[in-house]
């Protein structure tokens, strides 16, 4: 029997089994999100502050940009200024997104017009990326550029040709640490570079969206370089939006974001703001303070998520080498320090078909193609692998599954 | 002695008294806030659903516009389908906000094109009104026509006559029960002739910010019409926006919003808030359905608040009656039967010179001409009293003080 007929026998079994694994989405799983139902408990009269700053009642003016301690808090463990923290709702998406309405509605500082007023407005996408940053370009009529990653971050070569060259890109998305989904971590000249570059725009920002700042994986913490250190040196202060939230740090849900950037740039974000809301849940700050405490208290969750996470991660690694075997023919995948995702790279015009076989057999993994502006792979040959919800003995059938499929469609091409 | 001598020198005394009041915002006081402390009980880890659906997780697509019950809530509160509800964050100017930038990028259900295309948007403010929507308008410029209020709700043979000739308007503000500052509710003829009326742009909306919905003030409950049914009666059913939160049902900071409308503008609605946020924090809205439990759960908390907000609103009127007369040639003043707000109209000229004075003396009143588009009260005659922060105490003593510095005034014009 050849390998080919065996494997596809293999397969008909898993179609048989009735499988049901989600590894679409980087969703914590239940048992990380009860390490924070501490953030549950009562919180007691006395924290509200009182009179006009009781946090119960609307804001006031001085706390729009959110509670003293909160904007401490993510300071510390950002190495930031508290001065450059704006803290939001739920949602550092939203925050993304709003900015990038804003800036398409309002003059960012550095320039006289909005992006809305140019004839196109377009976005560097270093890819794989993240669908959701690409799915607000796309929504916005923002035409997205696709910038490789090579190991040490976007092809930087690429990235300052083209922003030198093009007075129509605004912008760039940049996931700089653990990045989704290769894991990769911004060298210090990559973080350099994007500091120095010049660009043919004058309000030109990156949206340096640090999701997985504190989020290792092993003891091997990735150091990313302080872009806003870089950028002081080159007199290019205002060119980033950094944000950052605690979705997967407490719940993913019912978490607490922030937009941090220069001066200039908070006022900017925060006169819109003032306009939008009167202010965000303080509640859900105070309970994230009480419960935090401060960085050193964060950091110490976040150990006890990667005691949780990485024995999936290592699952992973440890089912697809056995069954692809060690410099596979087959794929190629990372090993990252820290973040939510494995990055699968198979052999080019095979990622569709594999996702869509594994599906059949119950194994949902993110959509082929998401991981590219306008879902287009142009090789069709990533897949992102999001091993955080499942458990080890679901990741370990899922893997097996993935593996199988993998054998058959590239024997098959 | 002179009848302004012996104001003026009471005057003195005011400000010799060291006050500080401020009645600046409709801002709920403690006291009510205290009502809703049963908010912050530990919510129970079986109340959050399994698996996918773990409300403390991101949120998955069936939840977007909000949890089943949390729906239910608002729609039985606000007699709609529960399909029409999309329920938003703690805040809904921010729903608002966002819904007008919606509009001015997207093109609405009934157009081809975006607000944003059109050579200038032009909307109806009813005067007086609230200063946060016309901010909204000013930052995303858009004009605005002031409309005045008539004592059934906006002039609506001005209303007709200007929708039906000019495309440009777009869009037209109401709070229509217990409007924000007069306290009148729209009549039925009213809600029935802007359900029914013709008008130029194919994408006109009403932005129906019900915010005082179930905010009684006595046992005497003015009955607003159901604009929803009379839009489907004529045929109109995409023209209505409605807004509502919990912002002054439970926490005035951390409560919970909802956008309502028709299902074509749900549909636009959602769509474009896919690309914002993942979903909003279901916790909260868990938090309320626990608290509020169901509209006879929400019913019973607003009487508690009418119970302390009523003799507040009552000793405005007291000592305004007692000081500056019945049928007063002074000031003419409303007695709301809801509401957070009491209107107050000076002579014609007197307003910024009282509101001055006022706040001389400690007694911060809403800047004279927030009530209008741009600040600016062509009468210069409206001020906005908002009695529901300050003690029954202290409004005594603001209420003398506003009433002498309005006599002063007034006798020197």
């Amino acid at each position: 029997m050849s390998e080919l007929t065996k494997l596809k026998e293999q397969y008909q079994t898993y179609l048989q089994a009735n499988l049901n694994l989600d590894m679409t989405r980087g969703k914590p799983s239940s048992e990380q999100l009860d390490l924070s139902m501490a953030l549950l408990n009562d919180v007691s009269a006395e924290d509200f502050g009182k009179g006009a700053k009781d946090y119960r009642n609307y804001s006031v003016p001085a706390l729009l940009s959110g509670l003293p301690e909160m904007r401490r808090l993510f300071a510390d463990v950002l190495d930031v200024d508290a001065d450059q923290i704006v803290v939001g709702g739920n949602s550092s998406l939203n925050l993304m997104y709003d900015a990038v309405v804003r800036a398409i509605l309002h003059p960012l500082p550095g320039d006289v017009l909005p992006w809305g007023k140019s004839n196109k407005v377009k976005f560097l996408c270093p890819v794989p990326g993240y669908d959701r940053h690409f799915n607000i370009c796309q929504s916005l009529e923002i035409e997205m550029i696709n910038v490789p990653m090579i190991g040490s971050g976007p092809d930087m070569d690429m990235v300052e040709e083209l922003v030198a060259n093009d007075p129509l890109i605004k912008g760039m998305w940049c996931v700089p640490k653990y990045s989704n989904p290769t894991g990769e971590t911004y060298s210090d000249e990559t973080v350099s570079r994007l500091s120095k570059m010049r660009t043919a725009a004058p309000d030109f920002r990156i949206f340096w969206d640090n999701a997985y700042a504190v989020h290792h994986l092993t003891s091997k913490h990735d150091k990313l370089a302080n872009i806003f250190a870089a950028c002081k040196k080159y007199g290019t202060t205002d060119r980033v939006f950094m944000f950052a939230s605690t979705s997967k740090i407490t719940f993913a849900g019912g978490g607490v974001s922030v937009f941090v950037s220069s001066y200039k740039n908070v006022v900017w974000f925060t006169k819109q703001m003032a306009n939008q809301t009167i202010g965000y849940d303080k509640i859900n700050q105070l309970r994230h303070i009480n419960f935090l405490k401060n960085a050193e208290g964060l950091h110490q969750l976040m150990d006890k998520h990667a005691a949780i996470l990485s024995p999936k991660f290592n699952e992973v690694d440890a089912v697809l080498t056995r069954e692809l075997g060690k410099d596979s023919q087959y794929a190629t995948w990372n090993k990252p320090n820290g973040g939510y995702f494995i990055s699968f790279d198979t052999q080019p015009g095979c990622a569709a078909k594999i996702v869509k076989m594994a599906a059949d057999a119950g194994v949902k993994l993110t959509k082929a193609g998401a991981t590219f502006p306008y879902g287009k792979d142009p090789y069709d040959s990533n897949i992102r692998i999001a091993p955080s919800l499942p458990s080890v003995a679901e990741i370990k059938q899922a893997m097996e599954v993935l593996s199988v499929v993998t054998k058959i469609v590239t024997l098959e091409a």
